[in-house]
């Protein structure tokens, strides 16, 4: 909270340079910019080309629809995530440009242009099975304004595919691993790099898995340093992080 | 791997300029440096300054103490974790210079000029029980480099102690929450900045916290986008992680 | 156990003004008395206006109408919680005026007036996904006899908007918080207010939330004073629970 | 916020009435207030008679010492919880006046007089081993001004024991059940009363009752209406919460 | 192992008296029997009228109905448990006088007269939707030659309609007590009878019951003595187990 | 209740034979005859030889010695359990006859001659380091009047031991069943016998043992019918539930 | 890494046998060869007769009809675990010699003759619910190349079953032991031979079976040695695990 | 069972070439031989220089000594896990050449020559808190005869140390890889050798390690074929396992 922006304030309206309904005006305000107002929006909307968002899971097709047609009349970007065919078919009925990949659930519509960051989140996963998480993570990237690299089915059980492919992850500014089962390929590319490593356990598996719980678990105790770990499946968030830190 | 390296070897030894031996020890080196040895040596000893780092727990002091003989003939900086008093007892006998942070049971031994950098690391925490945490984060990542500003006790319970300290936690390039209990204190301040957010669920609480369950759940969880989590209790993880981020 | 009753009896017996069997029969009924049966019919059925209440929840529709069917006998007031379509449709055709709150699952037949009560439950939600919980609550408290306050959507992540409804929360005798994911809204709201407030956490969440563990644990170990907990979405409970409070 | 309040003093600066020093400092207090500042005084600091509360557990003794030194000058009552023998012997070379309940492990301080409420919590137990958890609960709804009684040994296994003493529990404005091992007694309590019941779970038991989860897991699922829960071995917040209701 | 068995066995073939063709059958034979190959028999087929019995869970139609088709060649009782309707039609096309308890999963088809006992198993559960497991465990103690009383729907929250059955309880020889939620009916009837008393936690509940762990980690850790408990839902252990000390 | 000697107190209150203050007092006690008291006593002092049973686990060695000094006044047996050397000691100041069972923590006083039951109960277990439940088990139901025989270290990886004591098993009435690490000892006896087994999981074992779960879940769920199963190291619990059915 | 192949080729270079960029072409592959490729190889592809694997689950069936479409080509044996119906019809258009264990959901296309073991594997189960697993495995184990004894339905509650199969158990190499519920028969079976045990958790079971963790936990705490443990329903896993130790 | 045996121990008794009571003795072995008492004896004693096993946790210092005593009277050798400097001091008084591995405590007397295998198990470890699981484990493989290769700290955080091990442990006839925090070190090393794998999970590591767990469900899930699994800290089970295979 800023002392000299009120005693301004209470200045301009004593001299008459403001009149009193401005000054409420902006007084009341200053809560909410304090309380992270503007961050939020920072996070949301100012931000040139940052998308809105929408989780769909758990929200019937008709609260997605009407969402979204709240959400095109302020003409910004929209990525929904875990949408389902029936939400993509509600939405592409008011926005035929609207776009899905199903693989990830993910729903993309395009309506400003973005500035592409030069450096690049790489986002490498263990299994084919994980890879509508990386899908997730890859559509809330780009959308985010990030160049992206993908590097799939590199498991621990056959590291030479890894090794092939290490320049590459190494390149990147931020690194998004993916992984179910027995989560290892974090720890193994944490060893490898010197890059920020966010870790997305899946609930690939069956069994003693406990629908993602080995990798989870996994994923905390590493032995390899720099690595931090999201949510189970959050492919989301894996990436809405990887993107802070990609723009840093 | 570099192909051109190889063919310039081939033509060296080829042309007589390298004889055999010379050759097949270099080639002989060359998956060892494709797999990541160079990198090990980054994160680990090669850059200026940068600590040898000893996990003192389930360690015996003289293994401790050993380990640290050794490491100070380099001459680098040494930070020792999770240490205890006769660890530390046994450390100064060999480097009178050594410090302890008793309360984050972090010695370390500074031999080598650090270059800080300028933007610096928020380390928060929830409540006092949270401090030995945030000490072992804090020791970490000044010994990696970094300039770091501590912001204790503001808890959600009493948020105009958080909201009064807001600015400092904004003003950071990459911010380490440390909270036990429900560790309510990452989501709200995730929702406060535009920052990268390394959680740390601490052991503080008893009952159904299970050890520090509760808050990793809590923290896994977040509404709040943009936080990853390390382990329960893991200040060296998250101050290791922060001090990338930190230096990107 | 009322020893002054019991000597009454005996008098009128001895006196004949009550003859042996009508003796009997009253004395017969004493331990039940003692034992709460009058508690369990004020529970229920003996205050003026209290509703019947059916858990529909493993019942079949059949079974639910037959009960609905037997308590409209007696003109009482019907709840019927955790209800599907059918059931709507099978009680409808007994009770025309039946209303149905689908969202919340929730079937109410109003066949008496109650008093409302002067002083307000608040319940106060996190995100949309909590409403089906809000709902359930809403429908009970209203039917137990409270005026109640929804104010929905107000998560940790964005505080302004908890903040700008702060004083219709504080102006509550009760809160009823509802919140999944990592249930952070109880201990903030906990913070800020200094009256009785019951946390409801939802099974809203995936992955390491684990079907509502996540957000019950955080509430059990929130650093707020003033919170108790109830069953993962057991928005009836926890309006119950509010009722007694706010007509004590 | 109220924005009549800004307009008015924006007006009062501007004639004059006001000095703009003093319109500052008037609306620098504006979002603390919405915050909730003054409602954490009031849960603390402002109400008469309301003690300060120090949470012993994982303080050092000296700790503990040094915040008991800083809050006698504000000459409030102190009550500390989780308190050991040492932290008391520390407390007593201050205040010769603290009294120690070492069963509960309670230390308070009674510098002034409170009011008693008329209304009186009943706190009930199962066993004497909760009795621990039992004292802490007392002592702290003591000095927090209610009136309370302590029902001991009345678990479920010997209901006779519990019905000679059900209408003290009836007389009580609100009930706090502290039961360990399968917790039943809230269940029973809950459906013989019809006040609001806070169960406390403990830790008494061993084997399959994992520290009290067996308890606390009973107590969430209660089929008797009416019940909230407090985290395990959680007397003080029990009593708090209690105390909160009983003011009401 | 009967040493003098075999000493006999050798003597009358030294003897001539058994010829060496029948004292190898017989000797080959030893170690089954000592294995408790007669045992099982008595378990399953030796006593008179002990039906055969079928777990239905995890086998398709066809099996169930093979293995009834087999059994009815013996011409003993059969019983059938966890049986989908599909499976009663296949049956009941090969024994028109199989009988389908639907609610308890359980059919039945007797073929040979039963002694009945003349003391009783007390079947007692919480609430209406314990039914199926009551059910289930009723036709197993039916089926194997008992006495059955069932007492329903006198949970804990209701004392008064446990203490109007309890004499019919009390006068059973054995005891099965059903109940889901927090399992509290086991210890109350534990504390009012001198009979063994079998619990049965169910999977009835939601939230924090995860699938009727609450129940049986409360029957488990029961402050009433004389209680043992078998897996959820398992009406027909605890019917078999009634059963065998019903007959002892 | 018994409605004839209601109708019969009042008849005598009527003539005048009993008068009104005699009629009130036996009419007050009602309810808590038919609540259980009679019974509890049954349980606990009625009957002849029972003991008096004292839970010493998280009780001081004063109330031990406190309840210990009483209960000799009544000149009943005692059996305390869970009792540690320095219990035994204080004891011992009171009653010289005491014996202490120091692998089983048992304290036993004997003071009145119990008639000892004609069958048996079998107490076998699996390994050496059960034995401390075994004693435990086998103090107690001695102490409740039982013939006991003990058979040790029969574990299943080494079946011919088992096979060469299962006479003995088979012939007792009831059969206790103790083992830890993997509990596979109850379904191998319970395939053997026709008796009731009671299984008790021991706390036997290290790593994925979590303190007795292993053995408790396998118990829990054997494929051998007539088990049921008592709270983890409750050797107590599992001698008494034998007695009750041993004496049926 | 073989120095001697690196410097041979070396020599070849610079006599001009081999050209610069075969030598180049061979030196690059190195790190591979000796990241494991040919391991990998060997595992997969290089023995003769190897099958091809691939596990369905989490692929749909166009994703495995391309994988089979591809591998055909390569005229290898495929085997292609947990699928479904409608996978193998797709898979049948491709090959119409493909054969489908339903139970087993395994696929098998043989185009290739392998060499069967001499020494072979027996796998053993408890109850016939294992038999998918069972299926799983033998499938698995005859693809690899091994003979394979199935010995089903010798459940420990049936021991004397399990003792006329233990010389065909004793006989085997290696034995793969499946059971669910208590997962008894890994230790009994593990303490009557000296050979190495497999023991497949399965899911068989329900309750407090948790999905298969009870079988889990109680062969991981086997106290019969020479036993280890593969994930849940894993038959697969311990088929290649036993045909490893077969061909040893 | 041998038909042929029984028959001609018969004839020679009616031949009178065998007595009775020598028939008897003979006979009266049978079953023991046929339950797998010969197969016990192979395990712990028949097979030269095979040693006795005394697992020492739980057991007192002077059970310890007593068992080592009557042991050494068979003059095999010894070897006793799990034990402390205590039991050492107490062995050592009876068998002066009693050696103690203090790390691993392991405690080893040999009074027998044994043939060392040729082949050789490789035992395998991440970190240096693992060394005292693998010291058990290397001990016991040691007294089973077996050649063995112990690889120290090949963590996959510094992949080079492992590569530069590879030939070593693919050089073994059967691999034990002991590794805790993420076990992780299982899967990578199952992907580089085609030999039997036996992993086992260590309890280093702390927060959501929880005791191993992590390590454990992380093996569990590998993503490697040919691993299997022992409990948390078992290196002796692995050692002993890893034998049989090694001797195969």
């Amino acid at each position: 909270m800023d002392l000299k922006q009120i005693e301004e304030i209470l200045r301009s309206v004593k001299s008459g340079e403001k009149n009193i309904e401005d000054g409420v005006r902006i007084l009341a305000d200053l809560p909410y910019k304090d309380l992270g107002y503007a961050t939020i929006d920072n996070h949301r909307e100012i931000r040139n080309g940052y998308p809105e968002v929408i989780y769909c899971e758990g929200k019937t097709v008709d609260q997605v629809k009407g969402i979204t047609e709240y959400m095109l009349t302020k003409n910004e970007n929209i990525l929904a995530t875990r949408a389902t065919d029936e939400m993509f078919e509600a939405i592409k009925s008011l926005a035929p440009d609207a776009e899905y990949n199903r693989l990830g659930k993910v729903i993309t519509i395009k309506r400003k242009e973005q500035k592409i960051s030069e450096s690049y989140i790489a986002i490498v996963c263990a299994g084919t099975s994980d890879l509508p998480v990386v899908e997730e993570a890859y559509e809330t990237a780009k959308m985010l304004g990030n160049k992206v690299e993908k590097i799939a089915d590199v498991g621990v059980a056959g590291l030479h595919r890894l090794v092939s492919k290490i320049e590459i992850i190494r390149g990147a500014k931020v690194i998004v691993v993916v992984a179910g089962m027995e989560g290892a390929l974090a720890s193994v590319i944490g060893g490898l790099v010197d890059k920020p490593v966010i870790a997305v356990p899946t609930s690939v598996g069956y069994g003693a898995n406990f629908g993602g719980l080995a990798a989870l678990l996994a994923m905390l105790n590493s032995c390899a340093s720099g690595i931090s770990v999201v949510n189970i499946d959050n492919g989301f968030g894996a990436a809405y992080n990887a993107s802070i830190i990609n723009k840093l």
